[in-house]
Formats: C-alpha cells, structure tokens, sequence
C-alpha cells in the first residue's frame, strides 16, 4: 500500500507538486471551494485532470493537501529543550502576511466545511489532527521535563486556546493575528493556564 | 432622537416584537443570511414590509435584533458579588439546546459578515459590544474587589478566551459548546489565566 502510493506520488517532481498546489491556493483565495473545479486547477496549472485525480486522489483532498503547504514549519518538528523554547520558535516561524492571507482562506473553507463533510475529513486527516498532535508531544515533553504538572487542568484545552484566538481576533478586533498578538496571547493565557 | 426612536418603536407590543423576531430565527435557520428576504419574513409573519423597515430599518439590523432575543439573559444584568459567582451565574444561565441551535446560526451568520458590512456593523453594535462591556464591567468589579490584580495580562484576553472556546471545540472535537464543557474551560483556562 505504502509503495502504490509512493509510486503513485513519484510521477511529480518535489517543485512541480508545489507549484500545483500553490495554484489551487490562489484559485481558493478567488473564488471559494464551492466554485473550484478540478478543471479549472487543471486549465490554471496546464496539467491534465487525470494527473491531478491520480496525484490526489479528489478535490477534497487535493485542497487539504494545498492548505497543508501555507504551514512554514510542523510544530512536530519544533523540540527546543524547554516549553517557552518551543512556543518561541512557533511564533518565529510565523509569518504576519501569511497568516493575514490564512485568515482569508480559513474563514472560506470554514464554511465549504459544514457543506462538505469530505473537505471536513480531509482537512482533518491531513491538516488539524497532525499539528494537534504535534503539539500534544510538545506538551509532554514539557510535562516529562517537570515544567508542567501532569494534572494541570488546562493541558487538554490549548488547541482550544489557539485555534480559539486565531478565529476570535478578527472578530472582536477587526484584524488578522500577527507575531506580536500570538507571542503576547501565549504569554498571558497559554503560560498561566499552565502554570508553566 | 431618543424620543424619535421610541415612538417608532411603541407601534408593535413586546409580544409581537418577539414573535416577529423569533420567525426571523427560523428563517434563518431554514435558509441563511444571503436568501433571507424582507418578503419573506413579512409573509412569514403577516406583516407589511413598511412595518419591518419602520421598525428594524434594514435587514442587517433586524438580523442582528433578533440575534440578541437568542440570548436568554445579558452579561450586564449579572452581579452576584464575586467573579466565581458572576460566572457561575453566566453558565447556569446558558442553554445546553439553545447553544446548540445558535452555534448553527452563528457559523451560517459568520461567513455572511463577510460579505455584508452592514451585517458585521450591526451584530458589532447590538450583539458583541454590549456582551464585551458586561463582560469588562465584570471583570472591572472583581479587579475593585482585589480577586484579579489590575495589571493581569489576561485581563484584555477573556472575550478571546470565551469566543475563541466557542468556535474552537466545533472544529477541534466536533461537538457544540454545552454547559459542563464551558464550566471546565473556565475552571481550566480563564481563572488561572486570570490568576484569580
């Protein structure tokens, strides 16, 4: 299985594959999932639809994977010895313009997600349930190092915390997050509810 | 201008504001923001256009009027003497159903602000920054009372907590916010954020 998909992937290039994708974030940011069509992915990038079916399976999973590259960096790829280290290192691979145009996307698949229960799993699968997981094995190292105490109640709830204030700030203060909103929010919330 | 907007507004008894408004819900409900029409809550209703528009003024306004009857009672009318208290009170008053439906309404209102301005300003004005100021007078009391310290970071981040909890736990473990979930997140985060 493991090998029919890795032949199935081999057919791309490493930078063709990224430009494929960074065409569908463009088409995503013009006009929605809703109005995408695999044949307007296929006309934009010059590839046949064939490819992109074979590549990735379906629309769904063609936008989650595409959603998956505006990342700078997994979070399961941050391990600086301590937890600040770690935070520090999230917030410094950010990117204010980047997460400004996130904001945009995130807001229109957030909607294209109660219509579509595929785009639900796929962004899921491959987008949500890596980076929590990610920043659940940061937060044990943190726990193993003693900066946590294992019980501490507000362990569980910091994706909430996160995703929370990346989706809140634009509506309650009209404005997309930046490095300064994330590296302070984590200061005054995620720090104290950890009483790390 | 006061007495203007009295005197405009005396023309329907409470009974048949409410009426009127909670048919907007329902509309809402069955077809969203963008297809919901002036004639068709007038004929939902049995009531002239001239009496929507006279009363609301706009489709924005009467969205955002009928948005704020969801909420079963104000931030600003909770005073119980202490912040455990004022919270406690806000939990106990919260719906496990009504939440649920809301939570609906809220995602398909969501991606409308988008697109309307209008919308955005009047839920703003009549929805979010009243709950905002109830909750700052909270807060502000408690701070009076020496429960929080005044230069608590956290202080400036608890509409982002609560709102951020809300749309988050959806999209993080699928499920509607219901009481026991907002009474943890409040023990978990928002008190030992608070330090209180």
């Amino acid at each position: 299985m493991a090998d029919a998909v890795s032949s199935r992937r081999s057919r791309l290039t490493p930078e063709r594959e990224a430009e494929l994708l960074e065409a569908v974030l463009d088409l995503l940011r013009e006009v929605g999932y809703e109005t995408l069509t695999m044949d307007a992915v296929a006309a934009r990038t010059k590839s046949s639809k064939a490819t992109l079916y074979r590549q990735w399976g379906s629309k769904p999973e063609l936008v989650a994977h595409a959603m998956r590259c505006t990342k700078p960096m997994s979070l399961r790829d941050i391990d600086t010895g301590s937890l600040r280290g770690d935070f520090g290192m999230m917030v410094e691979h950010s990117d204010d313009a980047q997460m400004a145009k996130d904001t945009a996307l995130i807001r229109g698949l957030a909607h294209a997600v109660h219509e579509s229960p595929e785009l639900h799993r796929a962004l899921r699968d491959l987008l949500v349930e890596p980076e929590i997981n990610g920043l659940q094995l940061m937060l044990r190292r943190a726990v193993d190092r003693g900066e946590i105490a294992p019980d501490r109640p507000a362990l569980e709830y910091v994706p909430h915390m996160l995703i929370g204030a990346f989706i809140a700030l634009p509506l309650i203060e009209d404005r997309p997050v930046d490095r300064a909103f994330l590296a302070d929010f984590i200061d005054a919330v995620v720090f104290p509810a950890l009483g790390a």
